[in-house]
C-alpha cells in the first residue's frame, strides 16, 4: 500500500505523538503488554483518518491527536483479545500479546486499553456537548465490534451463513470503525450532523469494499511479495466473499459439491486451491466482488460529493480512499 | 450480611430495573452470556451505593437507576474477566462465565459490559458537563481497578509483599469502586466537588475496613453456615493482611518459620490452619486487624460528619457502612 505524501506526514505525526504516550506507570506488568503491541507499527489507518476529518475543517491538526490515539489504542485492543479468541499466534509480524505476556496479561492489558480510550477521547479540548457526542459515537461503535467479533466466531460454527449475514458481519467487525473514525475527527473540527453523517457513510462504504477487495486479493492477488501464498483463506475454510457468493450463484447441486470441496482435507493444498478457484471462476465469483466493490466505492464518493465543501478540501479523504483500494496486495 | 430496610427497599428498585434491561439483541450469543452474569444475583453493593448518595441530595433516585445499572454491569464485567484470571469455576454458587459459555464469550461479553457501561453513563438525564464529570471519575477508577488485579495477580508470584503495598492492592482492586459508586451518585443529584470528595473518602475507608475485615472473617468468624470451612485463605496461601501484618510484627526468624510454615505442604489442612493461627494469635494479628479497621471505620465517619449536610439526611450512609462492617460471616 503506497501512502500519499500529506497521508504520510499526518502518519508521521501520530507515530511522534503516540511515542510520546509510552506508558510508565505501576503495575509494570499491566503497561509492558500496552507499551508493546502499540508499538508494533501498522499503517495508523484509523487514527489518520481521524486526522483527515479533522484536517477538511481546521489546521491545528494537533488537537485531533489525543482522539486518533484512542481510535488507536481501542483497535488494538481488539487485536489483541481477537487474538486470544482466534489462538492466532503472530501480530505484525510478531508474537501476539498473549503469546508474549500470556493469557491474563492479554485479557487485563486489553481491558485497560479499552478504558484509556475513553480517557483519550474526554482529554480532547473540545466542549462538553461534543466530548459527549465523540463518547457516545465511539460507545455505539465498539459495541458493534464486539457483535461483528462475535458473528464471525458464530459463523465458524456454522455450515451455511447468508451473504448478506457475512456483509453485515464486516459492516460490524470492521468497517464501523473507520467509518467512526472519520466522522468523529469531522465532529470534533465542528462539522455539522450532516456532514459528519457524510464523513460515517463515506467511511462504511470504503471500509466494507476493503473487506472485500481482502477476500478477492486473497486468492487473485497479482502483487509479488504478498508475504502469504494465494489461497489462504481456503486451505483455513473461511466463509469468505468468494464462497458464500459462490454458494449463493451456484445450483443446489454445484453448491451441494463446492462446501464439500471447500470442506475437505482430501488433496494437496495445491490442488485444493486449484479445484476451488476453477469453481469460483466458472460462477465468475471475482467479477461480483469487483462489482460490489465498484458500487460500494461509487456510493462513498457520492457522501463525498454530497458535502457542500470546497472540493480541493476534500483531496486527501479521496486519496484516503485510493490509497486502500487501489492496492494489488 | 442484614439489610436495613430502606436500603432494601432501593435494592429491590434496582432489581427491577435490572430485569428491565435484559438485553434480546443479536448475536444472541454476545448478550446470552451477559443476561446470564446480570441475573446470579448478589447484593447489588455498589448501585444500592450510588442510589444512596442520590438520594442524600435528591428524592427522585429512579433518575439514578441508569447510573447504578453502568456500576453493576461494570463490577460483573470485572468478576466474569477475573474468574478466567483467577481460573475460578463457581460465581455466586453457579458456574462463572468461562464454565458456563466458554474463555470466548467470557472475554468478549465481558468486554461488551464494559462498554455498556459507558452506554449506561451517558444515558443518565443530566448536562453534558455531569456526564463527562461522571465518566472521568469512572474511567479513572476502572483504570485503578486494573492495576489492582495486576497487582493481585502479581503478588501471587513474589515470596514477599510489603502490607504498604497489600493496602493499595486492596484499595485500587476494590475500595475505589464503593467509592466512586458513592460519589457518583451524590454528584449525579447535584452534590458539589467537595461533597463529592467526602462522599468518596468515606467509601474508600469503608472499603478497606470491609476487606480487611474479609480477611479476618475467612479465619475468626464466630458465625454459624458461614458456607466454608475457616482457615481457606491459608490453604491457598494467600497473602492475606494476617499473614503480611504478622510477617511484619514476627522477628526476623519467627517471621521465616511463618513463610515456611505457610507455604508447606507437610500438614494436614486443619493441623496447619492451627498452627498458622497460633502463630497470628501470638503475634496478636487479629487485634491489629481490628484496630485499623477501627481506625478507618472512624475515618469514614469523621467524613460524613465534615459535610454540612442535615444528619437526618445522611442515615442511609451510616446504615450502609454499619451494613457492610457489622458482618459476622
Amino acid at each position: 500500500m503506497n501512502m500519499p505524501n500529506k497521508i504520510s506526514v499526518l502518519k508521521d505525526l501520530f507515530d511522534q505523538y503516540l511515542a510520546q504516550q509510552k506508558m510508565t506507570d505501576n503495575p509494570e506488568n499491566l503497561y509492558l503488554p500496552i507499551n508493546y503491541i502499540m508499538e508494533l507499527g501498522g499503517k495508523r489507518i484509523r487514527p489518520v483518518s481521524a486526522m483527515i476529518g479533522y484536517n477538511v475543517f481546521k489546521d491545528d491538526v494537533g488537537l485531533a491527536l489525543p482522539l486518533a490515539y484512542a481510535l488507536e489504542i481501542f483497535h488494538n485492543f481488539t487485536l489483541a483479545h481477537d487474538d486470544v479468541m482466534d489462538v492466532a499466534e503472530i501480530r505484525r509480524g510478531k508474537p501476539a500479546m498473549h503469546i508474549a505476556y500470556g493469557l491474563n496479561s492479554a485479557i487485563l492489558s486489553g481491558d485497560a486499553m479499552l478504558i484509556y480510550a475513553y480517557r483519550y477521547i474526554t482529554a480532547c479540548k473540545t466542549s462538553a456537548e461534543k466530548k459527549v457526542q465523540l463518547i457516545n459515537l465511539f460507545t455505539d461503535t465498539a459495541i458493534e465490534i464486539c457483535e461483528g467479533q462475535q458473528m464471525d466466531m458464530d459463523f465458524e460454527q456454522l455450515n451455511e451463513v447468508a451473504l448478506s449475514s457475512y456483509l453485515l458481519m464486516i459492516k460490524l467487525k470492521t468497517a464501523v470503525l473507520l467509518a467512526a473514525s472519520l466522522k468523529s475527527g469531522a465532529l470534533l473540527a465542528g462539522a455539522s450532523d450532516k456532514e459528519g453523517d457524510h464523513f460515517y457513510a463515506f467511511g462504511l462504504n470504503i471500509g466494507l469494499a476493503f473487506q472485500i477487495q481482502d477476500d478477492v486479493l486473497d486468492l487473485y492477488s497479482e502483487a509479488v511479495g504478498f508475504g502469504k501464498k494465494l489461497g489462504g483463506d481456503i486451505l483455513q475454510k473461511k466463509k469468505t466473499y468468494l464462497y458464500l457468493k459462490g454458494l449463493e450463484l451456484a445450483s443446489a447441486e454445484k453448491a451441494g459439491d463446492l462446501i464439500e470441496l471447500y470442506n475437505s482435507d482430501n488433496f494437496p493444498n495445491e490442488i485444493k486451491i486449484e479445484k476451488v478457484r476453477a469453481v469460483f471462476d466458472e460462477l465468475n465469483v471475482k467479477d461480483h466482488a469487483i462489482g460490489l466493490m465498484n458500487e460500494l466505492t461509487e456510493n462513498a464518493y457520492d457522501h463525498l460529493n454530497a458535502l457542500e465543501i470546497d472540493n480541493s478540501k476534500l483531496t486527501e479523504l479521496r486519496r484516503l480512499g485510493e490509497m486502500l483500494l487501489a492496492r494489488k496486495s
